[in-house]
């Protein structure tokens, strides 16, 4: 068992700092515990020991006769060094520390800070925080998180993982996560990172199984490039790495300073350390997911001929675009192929690429024209634009497409949009593996950011 | 009365090729004639006189004794040169052209394309088409759409009209504005351009009443580039237009030619000429109506200082970098409005630009940041970044930040993102009259293309 299993996969778990307030943020991180269904041990910490929604509470962590994994402290900042003391004295291997109140409010808050750091220099304990909204794993349903399900959802099980410097951008996102039924590994929003750093949750993902994909929102390294580079360049070479760097801009750095203090040097030197370790950098939290959703579902491509499919040919000069702008090839189908697909196409169809089955295809021409592209060595990757408006366009489309998809193993991404008929058929592409994004900019970027992965593994 | 206005607002419309069959586009189009409330006369043509729908079917408009303000035809491409020949007789004075098989098929069909011009030369009847999806006004619910209503919904009454040489992408686009409830004014597929073109189009929206803002979906301009140059500019100092030209690299204009077979000649001479008549031109189909809905709700701003308030530190610092890419300005706020705000906000909050209020945010910090920054002379425009998620945030803060949209004349665009309790308060504010986007980058974006068009006006 690694050390960082204990914050994911704790046996108990106690809270320091438990309330019995509801609307306190010590309330609110007991009540999820027990509503997300966490089976193991809770043990509420609080001075007055009344019992806190049917649990019996205790005045400290040494009073606890159980073993403990996990410990959640959200007593006030002032408070935070004597009950770390007594979780050294218990031996906790993992602190979720959520208080506020160190380095980002300034000279005496970095003081405190440093004061807790000594306190367990050359312990076993490690610490994420403080000053953060903490973990939030769906598999074993820790959830150190103080914000109500109602207002915060809580995505589903999955393969995405998602580290936060900020804990507002990373509740914003998984609660965009769940709407958008997506699911993760594990969330790790771990603001000043007094002990345990972005390099640490790096290298733990790289070698955690639930995870295919790390997802990171960024606004400066807090362990040494150094370190970093080393860490970073191990784990691409296994799973990829999609970093949103905030304070890309001059005027965005500034912000950064006021933000989180994390001195981060020139956001050249960034690019072209994530450019060398083989990151995938992307400019919104929006591309971050879209190629996060595609490495999520899709194998990787062996090469970079795309063949796009449509029955809106205006979406297919869309997508042609933005093909070229990211250097993705389109090959002419063979003759071979052409013949293929001219047995079930009118003869107005286009047989270049892109493929324009037009606005009164039927299923049967998707079926043909895909399959055809995906067993034959012409290709390496499909992009599927299904307008679904289209009136002779039988439901049955989206059954076949997800089908084709199990049998052969290529990527495949697809473009729709609209209203609830076409929400409903997407649903059901997504549900069968194969992701849809409502521009063909979006699939075809994410195409292209699956390829320059494939690319890099293979220098 | 404009002759374009037959068109929109007829008084009678003859359906030619009405057909009794379910499923057949001539018997579609009829029925969303009848379910969109359409309370004008509507006179089904077709050889086989039986009542459609309850209504008297004719031979021939010939037949037909009231006068006839717009004719939908839908016959097979070969049956068109007769059925126009009556329309001329009959002195109609719009027609809308949905059937395909002319220019777009090749050679035979240029021909065919060629004889029904001539048949409409020197005389008053003007054509929409062919190849086209034709129209649709939700004002007086003309919708000569053959796509059902089911698959492709009907977007509500607003100010946004919306052009598009393609029928596909126009009606893809239609759905999710349904969806997005986004109104707009009118919609126009104009396909092949035989008669009316991009230029008739504009110049009409241009003095039309309800639109405010003009967005054109174009592979290449159907007029002469003097003629859409002269047009254009006239147009944009009345209200803007924002243009999605697809076929912008060489692969793409390579596709445009397999789709439509407009010749545009080269992408660089589009550009130059939308930059000298003062078009917004937008990469992606999302901007479009990204600047679509800032331009159809805010005032324009008198500058480009902007002021980006939060409640995310994160999603601050992501909206800076783009204000840098957009060239905004971000002014610190002057001492006596930080005094304002230091009232109401705690001493932790940042009080640069971004402004943040923090994650344990009040609806009361938002009301007086948004209004100190609206009534002082120091910013021209806010952008409104409201991470409800935070949970000590009351609701009440989207009718206070409508309410002060309402008070003050300067642009106020929103941020927000989540699952359902976020997008609902979204949905408050975007009813009141404020644009919410997902992402601070669309946001800021939005608010750089409102101060671009105003700096053109300016000029």
């Amino acid at each position: 068992m690694k050390q960082l299993d204990y914050f994911f996969h704790p046996k108990s778990v106690a809270i320091i700092g438990a309330s019995h307030t509801p609307g306190k943020i010590g309330y609110a991180i007991l009540a999820n515990f027990l509503g997300a269904g966490f089976e193991r041990k809770i043990y509420p910490v609080n001075p007055d020991t009344t019992p806190i929604l049917g649990l019996n509470v205790y005045k400290s962590v040494l009073d606890i006769k159980d073993d403990l994994d996990l410990v959640v402290i959200v007593v006030p900042a002032a408070l935070v060094p004597d009950a770390l003391k007594e979780c050294v004295k218990k031996k906790i291997e993992a602190i979720v520390l959520i208080s506020a109140g160190f380095s980002e409010i300034g000279e005496e808050g970095k003081k405190l800070e440093m004061k807790c750091k000594r306190i367990v220099e050359g312990v076993y304990t490690r610490i994420i925080g403080p000053n953060c909204v903490g973990i939030y794993d769906p598999y074993t349903r820790v959830d150190t998180l103080f914000l109500s399900r109602d207002r915060c959802g809580r995505p589903k099980e999955g393969n995405i993982a998602f580290i936060s410097q900020s804990g507002a951008v990373g509740s914003t996102i998984l609660d965009w996560l769940t709407e958008e039924d997506v699911g993760i590994s594990k969330f790790i929003s771990y603001g000043n990172a007094m002990d345990l750093d972005d390099c640490d949750f790096l290298e733990y993902l790289g070698d955690d199984k639930n995870t295919k994909v790390i997802t990171v929102y960024l606004e400066g390294i807090e362990a040494s490039g150094q370190k970093f580079m080393k860490i970073v360049k191990n784990v691409t070479k296994k799973k990829p790495i999609i970093i949103l760097k905030a304070g890309k801009t001059e005027k965005g750095l500034k912000a950064v300073l006021s933000h989180t203090g994390s001195l981060g040097g020139s956001n050249k030197i960034y690019s072209a350390a994530f450019k060398q370790t083989g990151v995938i950098e992307v400019n919104t939290w929006e591309e971050l997911f879209d190629f996060a959703r595609g490495f999520s579902t899709q194998p990787l491509p062996q090469g970079n001929r795309i063949a796009i499919v449509t029955d809106g040919g205006g979406f297919g000069v869309l997508a042609t675009d933005e093909a070229d702008r990211q250097n993705l090839q389109l090959p002419e189908p063979s003759e071979k192929l052409k013949k293929e697909f001219a047995k079930v196409l009118p003869a107005y169809a286009v047989l270049h690429n892109p493929i324009d089955l037009t606005g009164d295809t039927n299923a049967e021409r998707y079926r043909v024209v895909i399959e055809g592209c995906l067993k034959s060595n012409e290709f390496d990757g499909i992009i599927a634009i299904t307008l679904f408006q289209v009136p002779t366009l039988e439901k049955e489309v989206v059954d076949q497409i997800v089908e084709l998809h199990r049998k052969y193993d290529k990527p495949l991404i697809a473009c729709a949009a609209g209203g609830k008929f076409s929400q409903e058929l997407s649903r059901k592409l997504i549900q069968g593996g194969v992701p849809v994004f409502s521009t063909p900019e979006r699939a075809v970027k994410t195409m292209g950011a699956l390829i320059k992965y494939k690319a890099w593994l293979n220098k």
